[in-house]
């Protein structure tokens, strides 16, 4: 893409409403625009984030066996006095009547809607278990919106709804997803600390958020020290596929097995860690998991027949990542006074390519050249060629955050080099273009 | 995708609520399922259709250049106060309160939107021309839903909007949006003619509807003989990109210069076709192209500054593709009595393989390695592995309409053999199981 025609609306100077680095930079760097209170519109460069977040909670879905459907934005208010949670909800609930004056609303979260897909579908035990998710727009009417996509009012949530025979059932599709939610984390770089969390308004009894420590953070988070040294990495395709019920439970047992709690529940009078040795710190939640067994299924009459000819109501747990709050906390995480600096798996573009003279013919021919050999190997590639002085196009990429820049300027072309920097390390190094190319590549 | 797994819940008889034959064969293909009245919830099956159709629109949209972004489901009532279209547009908008009791609604289309961002975001005639669009939930509040996704309320819409410099500038991008539609309904297998079309609430004096032939449309259309015999596919990539302004014009010429109209705009004593040779059929409108200059950039102030000091309003269109009613424009056009035939490109798996006897080892055997090796080829395949009579499958592969069925039973297992079926041409082929699979990558 050519930074000339690209829709890339840059603000110079930090944004008077915005008071945390995530939003401000979201801002200046031409991600998302406000179009109402919390309520925010996408532009290019932060549609392509968004879309890498999604694609990488939708892989970790899809690995686990659930499988993907969409559900609608707007449900019905009968569906929710089925589960009583109608009159529950409270005024974050945004409330509508269609033009035939029926009860509607944008739905915060699924349980209901779903709950009522698997009562209408899934008759036998032979069909479970099943986890359905889906990636859609929620909405919470927030009394006080702030911190841009972090505490917006409409966001892109993942919710994920499991459905299972018995208790024991349950337990191992929590653990599937529980396992699923540090995997997807770690490949997007952050450190998601599971706590044991209060159910609120989903209900149930056993629930976990994950949360990013991040100084922004509108948790506060007590953690014993050693999460900060764990491994979040290891759970690759192989461990995974490899794994069975009982590893499972290990691992969950081993990223559960020491103290993090937040504020809401933290009690130091129960606290086994020496307060000397706490960490206190701010999260940002990210992700929660709830297991609540039979709250929905059984008031909707969601049941299945066993073989023995009873039935039983379908034993349920449901999973959210906030994926459109993540772009905000991957930048909490990621950021230097210069501006964002994307983990590769997320980046917009790979790398940022700055001709340095647009207006020099060789360059031109030289950068134009690069740009075509990044491209052709499926290289995505951010081409800087406006008009513009070279301390403005350096401060753009690095505003911007993609993890290269491949910077083309008349000294380079007589030396037959060019200048890679990596965004991260600050590192700059002289290459011959194709030495360059090959280290982006790898 | 084995399908003893997939959540794929099938409906036996004609649902009493479907009166056409695309919203029945959904229901009973489990690929959706209504949540209220015009609101549906899109299953497994069902979401991979609506996805390979939105990508196939995405692509051809990228082709032209135009950019993706993502705005918002719910808007300002304000930002309709501006352009005057609050009051006029009626009942099917769905307005709404939030908590702090200012009025919103959920978008029915995004002009004023998209005229605000841009208004806020482009200052020089330099930054033109820009295309943006964005494939997100819309709501119309239908009095009387009907005929499944082809007529729902809460539905998916790709909207571009064009913003050029002069009516010249504009013009040339709805061309360019023209030829982009063509094209991405000819890549779905769809005719869709080009008809001049009433502008409605979005205004303006120049718009085409597509409408894609069906005997189930909504719309009476009246087209020359020859559309039926035009070639829809002739806009390969060669040719779109060394097209210039001038061929542009002259491919939309072409595809405008026979006698289309709808029913609203049809006047038999205007008609150059004699009523012998007049066609007169229903359509199903899946797309419309909207030129209206300075409508909205007017009032909102959304102007540019010129090379000479002055400034000017920017010249707009807007550009829509009914991406949920496609799916249901694609039955439309493509079943027979046995079910849903999928082209190509939109097909949800690419393969169905039955396994007629699943309790017998060396079918189980052999169909599980052909499953593995599909799969290894990237072919996606639905897989057949239940415990259910042969004439139940074939039923359900059937309904469903994957291009291919590859069926493993005891009789080929001792030829050596398995049995390929064409799900359109019905014919069906003894082959050596390489030789299946090299018809099926072709």
């Amino acid at each position: 893409m050519r930074l000339s025609q690209y829709f890339l609306p840059l603000i110079r100077e930090n944004p008077n409403e915005a008071q945390i680095v995530s939003h401000r930079l979201m801002l200046r760097a031409g991600m998302v625009r406000q179009s109402a209170a919390g309520i925010y519109s996408w532009l290019p460069l932060g549609l392509r984030v968004l879309k890498r977040v999604e694609q990488i909670v939708r892989e970790e879905q899809d690995r686990t066996g659930a499988q993907e459907i969409l559900m609608p934005t707007i449900q019905p208010a009968d569906l929710w006095r089925e589960s009583g949670r109608y009159d529950d909800y409270g005024e974050e609930m945004l409330r509508i009547r269609d033009r035939h004056e029926r009860e509607m609303l944008y739905g915060p979260t699924n349980e209901e809607m779903v709950t009522a897909i698997v009562r209408d579908a899934i008759k036998s035990y032979r069909d479970l278990p099943k986890n359905l998710y889906h990636i859609q727009w929620k909405f919470r009417d927030e009394v006080r919106p702030r911190f841009g996509v972090m505490r917006g009012r409409e966001f892109l949530m993942k919710d994920a709804y499991s459905f299972d025979l018995d208790a024991a059932g349950a337990k191992h599709s929590y653990n599937k997803m529980f396992v699923a939610y540090l995997r997807t984390f770690a490949r997007m770089g952050l450190k998601a600390i599971p706590m044991r969390a209060e159910t609120g308004p989903i209900g149930g009894d056993l629930s976990h958020e994950f949360q990013v420590l991040a100084e922004t953070g509108e948790s506060e988070v007590f953690v014993h020290p050693d999460y900060l040294e764990m491994d979040w990495e290891s759970f690759d395709d192989g461990w995974y596929q490899a794994s069975g019920r009982d590893a499972l439970e290990a691992a969950v047992a081993h990223f559960t097995g020491l103290y993090a709690a937040t504020g809401d529940i933290h009690d130091p009078a129960q606290c086994p860690v020496p307060a000397d040795k706490l960490v206190t710190a701010r999260g940002i939640e990210v992700g929660q998991t709830f297991y609540f067994g039979t709250k929905y299924s059984v008031p909707m009459g969601a049941v299945v027949n066993l073989a023995d000819g009873r039935s039983a109501p379908l034993e349920m747990g449901s999973y959210g990542i906030g994926v459109s709050r993540l772009v905000g906390a991957l930048i909490e995480a990621n950021h230097d006074d210069g501006g964002i600096i994307w983990p590769d798996s997320v980046a917009p573009f790979r790398v940022g390519l700055i001709n340095l003279r647009a207006g020099d013919a060789k360059c031109a021919v030289a950068a134009d050249e690069l740009y075509a050999r990044l491209s052709d190997r499926g290289i995505e590639v951010l081409y800087d060629d406006r008009d513009e002085s070279p301390g403005a196009k350096f401060a753009t990429m690095d505003l911007i955050g993609l993890p290269w820049q491949l910077i083309v300027g008349p000294r380079g072309i007589a030396a037959g080099t060019v200048e890679l920097k990596n965004r991260r390390s600050g590192e700059r190094l002289e290459l011959a273009a194709e030495a360059a190319l090959q280290r982006i590549a790898t």
